[in-house]
């Protein structure tokens, strides 16, 4: 079937899926629930052809983690989405109203999205969470995974649509999206008018191009060139453990630490501990002469470096002169995700915040706390880095638009 | 100067303009409204040439109309740029917030976009209106209007620009994009990481064209096919008021009434008066076969005609057979802009407010109070019809986006 057709097909079922009443949904995401976890030794059965032929293929550990699921791993998948039940429903939900002084009665309403396209790399427990958000959320989803993925994909959402089916919902309301070649994706990118909105996740190469292409409109999402400051007036000790946490609790994340920007005035107190501390935890750092002279291990930092979000146990650093050097420095070489501060002074907390142009601006905190689980969101479809529409963690009210509801009693303008 | 030039000086005025506080921001608003008024003469002499010029190229006098300026019209531009300094400033309202279980104080803010571009036709009072909204939610902005105004536009953003700047806030937060050429239009377009948002404002060609080719975000904005649904329970007397309203208040703008569908009960009742009231007002209507039973003066409606926003004092009409009918009809020929339905039963109010989907569904109101002023938000960049981002009017909340800051004290993630 060509996208095309599958999209017409979502278009169907959306419109269905947008009158179902939060009962329907969410009893709909317990039967996946349930649905998963029995059908758990098919579909595990199905990610270890996946993980065969990825071994084969010469794929690396690390992503061959990220593909495989186990009967444990899909348990945790079918929690998740019981989890959704459990949030309020988006639709519906009046986030403006007003009586207008000629009587007329305004709201407006959170409606759903109606069509969303994911397009996204191996990890197929994102084919389950992102099927489970859009359905809380009243969308119809058309998934376009990694052909690595493709058979535990294919098992998965053939146990989604079962399920929808099972409670009276369009099965088409969930959909994969072929992926064995780069044509799908192409068409998705051109189904405007069809596809609401495009949610690329994953590496940057896949998200630009996604970004620089697509008549749909896209939502930009996970690229995280993340700093953490630390300014002159900050705790060396309470910046070490923010440090050491943002960059290595997990490295593969977007909201991780790429990069160390120090106050001149606190150089001598923290860099020496800093340096040691990353070496200790195996961080290899990239830093300018400022930097070396604590620290001859150090390596040069490259512009390149400053502008890499590594994704591994390596990390960026240089001094700079003030805070402005370093809202500057972010300014140039930041993502726009996640920046921090390190800072007793509330006045350069304030500077900071104001000044960093980004989705989230931390003090005190570290930058692995900006995740749509940590905002107490439920749950994620990923973190948007653009402006418009939804910036940062983009739970459910983020996959909703809105409709203005107006009523009169032959209301006429004059 | 070239487009690229321009965003650039736009990015460096949006991060102070972004700074700015309200009373900044409102102070330069007032100093705006009293330059244009000091500087009329000027204004309204170079607006002359614009016309002189149209008029020899043949443009239509309704086009000269909407391009002309003149003392008043210029005092009355003043007088909405004052209105928007006393509106609420958008930035900095916090339109979410909580403590986190483990201490952690998370706000989202609202923050400007940055820069906007704004690609519009003729009339010159949008130069103002525009640089005044984006000016008040501390955005930047390149205004590309049409080149049938260059004169116009080039005194107004001269007296735009000398107001900031003697107000303390960057000239170049307000810059005309030359346009003496489409191509400019295509710079802007392909800005992305420049321009954080383009709003084309002008027919539908100019829209599709922007929405099409663009890789900068864009909020499609104005077209507007909306009906007006006669259920079954309507009351003849108030279907006809808010037919009327809707159709002939105003014919040149996006939410006047293009399209009429009856149910087939309330056809008898309802049909021969209203075809009769058309005729009268000088409507001239497009019908299918069971409305042309009522009137033979009714021209027979092409699929064409159920599609057009005629923008005139046309409009098509049919006869449907139930309410299911008449949003199925609207699903397939509507913009998604305002739709209507004039009924006397909760339950059909209801349903038509479910089904259809578009900005703004109306009960027993005539379609033209979908408007930013109407809908008391002091002043309306446009009407949007997309779905992400903005929909509806826009005013200035439109105009923002987020950022989220989360304070701690040390906080790491475990």
């Amino acid at each position: 079937m060509t996208v095309q057709k599958q999209a017409e097909a979502a278009r169907v079922a959306a419109s269905t899926l947008a009158l179902a009443t939060r009962g329907e949904k969410d009893a709909a995401l317990h039967a996946i629930a349930d649905a998963l976890v029995a059908r758990s030794p098919e579909i595990v059965a199905a990610n270890q052809r996946d993980v065969a032929a990825g071994r084969e293929a010469g794929l690396t550990e690390a992503v061959l983690d990220r593909l495989a699921l186990t009967t444990d791993r899909v348990a945790a998948v079918a929690e998740a989405v019981r989890a959704m039940a459990g949030l309020p429903d988006p639709v519906g939900e009046v986030i403006r109203g007003s009586t207008l002084p000629n009587g007329l009665q305004v709201r407006q309403l959170r409606v759903p999205l109606g069509v969303i396209g994911i397009v996204y790399e191996a990890r197929p427990n994102v084919t389950v969470d992102a099927a489970g958000l859009c359905l809380k959320s009243g969308n119809a989803v058309l998934l376009r995974g990694s052909s690595s993925a493709v058979h535990s994909n294919t098992a998965l959402v053939e146990v989604l649509r079962g399920a929808l089916a099972d409670r009276g919902l369009p099965a088409d309301a969930v959909q994969l999206v072929d992926p064995s070649s780069h044509d799908t994706v192409k068409q998705l990118m051109r189904a405007r008018g069809l596809v609401d909105v495009l949610i690329p996740r994953g590496g940057a190469s896949l998200i630009q191009s996604v970004v620089t292409e697509s008549t749909v409109p896209v939502i930009e999402t996970g690229t995280g060139n993340c700093h953490i400051y630390v300014d002159a007036a900050a705790d060396p000790d309470l910046a070490l453990r923010i440090l050491l946490n943002a960059k290595t609790q997990r490295t593969s994340v977007c909201n991780a630490a790429e990069s160390l920007l120090v106050h001149a005035d606190a150089a001598d107190a923290f860099l020496p501990r800093a340096l040691a501390a990353l070496r200790e935890a195996g961080v290899t750092v990239h830093g300018d002469d400022r930097v070396r002279r604590y620290d001859e291990s150090v390596r040069p930092a490259t512009e390149e470096d400053y502008a890499t979000e590594y994704l591994a146990l390596e990390i960026s650093a240089a001094v700079v002169d003030s805070l402005a050097d370093a809202t500057a420095h972010i300014a140039r070489y930041g993502s726009g995700h996640s920046e921090a501060i390190v800072t007793d002074s509330t006045r350069a907390a304030q500077q900071f915040t104001a000044q960093v142009d980004a989705a989230a601006v931390l003090v005190n905190a570290s930058t692995r706390f900006v995740d749509g689980g940590e905002f107490g969101f439920g749950a994620e479809i990923g973190i948007s880095t653009q402006k418009l529409h939804a910036r940062g963690p983009m739970g459910l009210p983020e996959l909703t638009s809105t409709k203005y509801v107006v009523t009169g009693d032959g209301h006429t303008r004059s």
